[in-house]
């Protein structure tokens, strides 16, 4: 018997009794009509009921394993194997975008064993995927390294910010592939750790895989390196579909937007603003003012992050146990996501108290997503004021966790940290703000 | 001296100088001209530079005190006091709606003492500031307690749905006044609670206080109160601000809706559905079909709560000890905010293993706050159900922590535990959605 991935139970006896295995080419006929495709593996948790075809028009069928009447099998199974193409001749006069990878949906492929999407980036695929790359800008790739966005760590945005710097030296723009689960947070921690950088940095990924028809890859990633090859301001953003349809890519400010949808193409959103730029048909449309422009700069490049910082959600029998315990173990700091304009229940004061006393920094942030905290609207939000709980204005809650951590990483005063936790860095507070929610 | 709560520096310093307290009337004269007014209050938290006067004309001014050229003292002050209207008559062939409050800014007036908000329900207050309620329905109020919104607990809810169940037998219908912050939670835990209730169970509350000319309050409750006499449907709903004009009011699902900005008057919203109704002009048009319809029926309520539950924010750095100290300290239920589809770093699954292994029952949702968790796109998904982690669909993260508290606290046997947790009970999962995101 050959490998059966994802088979059992009535399926799994059907094809063994054939001699079936995964990847082989077969020919199935059922109620009366043929099917000519090769068998795919399935999910460990898919139902024993049906065999699964690739047809050659590259839909995949599910047949009734009761209504299958016999299979053949046409040929042996093919483990598909990728060979890259040649890299493409590049224009000299093109300017320079470094891509660099982390891994993600961008660069994935339809896993083989078990019928899932795996991130697999490199140079050469990317480039095999992705040809209009070529003509966009002189185009090297770097594989920083190859993880799933969320096994994403601190010490990963040190690695990456460092590439950045290095690359900055002689590259236009810079293209960052990233899984997007957890690219917002990365972006928000380039851009405190790249603040001054002269040219763009821009992060991209894709929602669904390379494979699928639906896929908003190619399109994402030549809008993010026309960006980082040719928009004429410096920092670090997000691109993204702008909305469900290949006509426009927005581009976000890296520290105000989130992932706002789990499956969505225009998943990712500017929170308390707009998209600073849209790229339609590879032109950059800049939409807000005050952008820094490009220009040349050696970068001091404030890379660390403090891991011992944690977001703590309230909610109601939210247990005070656990700022006690963060407090216990070491933590540095505590971003809170308070209830609408920054509020936690008072029985969690105490253990607030206790965190501030002992030198952690507190700060609040609303799990609104939208609008900004405000602390001394209620006598509650003005007793944690009190505490010495700090107000973190329109920051969103993830943006509020890698500022500290970065603050904390950075700056050893305890003054200076919580000076710069509060001030306007990189745009990511609103002191107001004219669009004070998405553009509906 | 008397009172002059806030003022400190200089303006303390000008105010004491004329013996001058807070609520007297007084003829401030500065740069040439002349205030009248009486003296306001100011924040712990507001400079030391201004003197705040009420103008006659309702408005608020603050002076410069280093302008200030004299002040003079026209009255003593008087302590703004309270009289409550008497009970309006009330058509006896109205519906009868009983409006239980619970605190929060529905029925907040200005506090004196600091000039913020403070909540001070009672049934002669919101009669007198919101006097059209009397011809909608025949209307009697109970204050079941009356705290902030950020300090309730599964234990209010408890109380909260006993005095539903007690009220539904003679009630045509609920309304319950509750603060904002926390509106949404109380409205997932009531829908579970009281499944069955044949008379509609409306929240409303208001996100600016009664004294402020672009408060909601007024038009939210009359709606609410609308909603409660009138409506052809029972369960759990909230009734808010559909826009920020005051045109209409929007009606949402007690499961699915959420507190998305901080201040906005449309600050709630249907996730992953519409709003099930709107209130315009107290007519009431029904959106969704398929809600229950009204009914004479005793209430078999399961009004209690397991408290030991937690809701858990996942994000890049996240420390797994945060797991560990739940499980230590007993906890019945931890609800994952993943990233994505429904993730979380693999650095903490040994964590969640022992979580399930010691019978925690662990559930995933998505901080994406739009869509659904699907844990079979990616291996690290598959790696986390066969875990044993739970996948909560279209839940919101708010709406999984209650109804976990809701399953531990009222089934002792784990599988059904389990298998209520997945089912929809009542409109809390989308298995798929034709609106998948807010309608914009």
């Amino acid at each position: 018997m050959g490998e059966l991935t994802g088979y059992r139970g009535a399926s799994l006896k059907v094809l063994s009794q054939y001699e079936i295995s995964v990847g082989d080419l077969i020919l199935v006929k059922a109620k009366g009509t043929e099917f000519r495709g090769s068998l795919l593996p399935r999910y460990e948790h898919a139902d024993d009921r049906h065999v699964v075809l690739k047809l050659d028009n590259g839909y995949n069928i599910g047949i009734e394993v009761s209504s299958i009447e016999s299979i053949k099998k046409l040929a042996g199974g093919q483990k598909p194997s990728f060979v890259a193409p040649p890299l493409p001749k590049l224009d000299p006069k093109l300017p320079k975008v470094s891509i660099l990878g982390t891994g993600g949906t961008i660069a994935s492929r339809i896993d083989y064993k078990t019928g899932a999407v795996h991130p697999a980036f490199s140079a050469e695929e990317l480039y095999s995927v992705i040809p209009e790359l070529a003509r966009c800008a002189q185009i090297e790739t770097e594989a920083v390294f190859n993880i799933y966005s969320e096994n994403m760590t601190p010490s990963h945005w040190t690695k990456l910010a460092d590439a950045c710097t290095k690359k900055a030296r002689s590259a236009d723009g810079i293209v960052i592939g990233h899984g997007t689960d957890t690219m917002a947070y990365t972006s928000a921690a380039l851009s405190f750790a790249l603040q001054g950088i002269g040219i763009p940095v821009v992060f991209v990924g894709s929602q669904r895989s390379t494979d699928r028809p639906s896929s908003d890859a190619a399109i994402n990633m030549v809008s993010a390196v026309t960006f980082a090859a040719r928009a004429p301001v410096a920092g670090v953003y997000v691109a993204m579909h702008a909305k469900t349809d290949d006509a426009s890519v927005a581009v976000h400010l890296g520290t105000k937007v989130r992932k706002n949808h789990t499956s969505r193409r225009d998943a990712f959103e500017s929170v308390n603003t707009s998209p600073v730029s849209y790229v339609i048909d590879e032109k950059i449309e800049i939409k807000a003012r005050n952008l820094p422009p490009r220009k040349h700069s050696i970068l001091e490049s404030r890379s660390k992050f403090e891991e011992k910082v944690a977001l703590v959600k309230f909610y109601p029998g939210f247990d005070k146990l656990l700022i006690e315990t963060l407090v216990k173990n070491g933590s540095k700091g505590i971003v809170l996501e308070g209830t609408g304009l920054g509020h936690v229940s008072t029985n969690c004061y105490v253990a607030i108290k206790k965190a501030v006393d002992d030198g952690v920094l507190v700060g609040m942030t609303s799990q609104c997503i939208w609008g900004r905290v405000r602390m001394t609207v209620y006598s509650t939000g003005r007793e944690l004021l009190n505490l010495g709980v700090i107000p973190l204005g329109g920051m969103l809650p993830e943006t509020a966790l890698v500022k500290m951590m970065w603050v904390l990483g950075n700056f050893a005063n305890a003054e200076e940290q919580k000076k710069l936790l509060q001030n306007n860095l990189v745009g990511e507070i609103n002191e107001r703000s004219p669009l004070e929610r998405r553009s509906k």
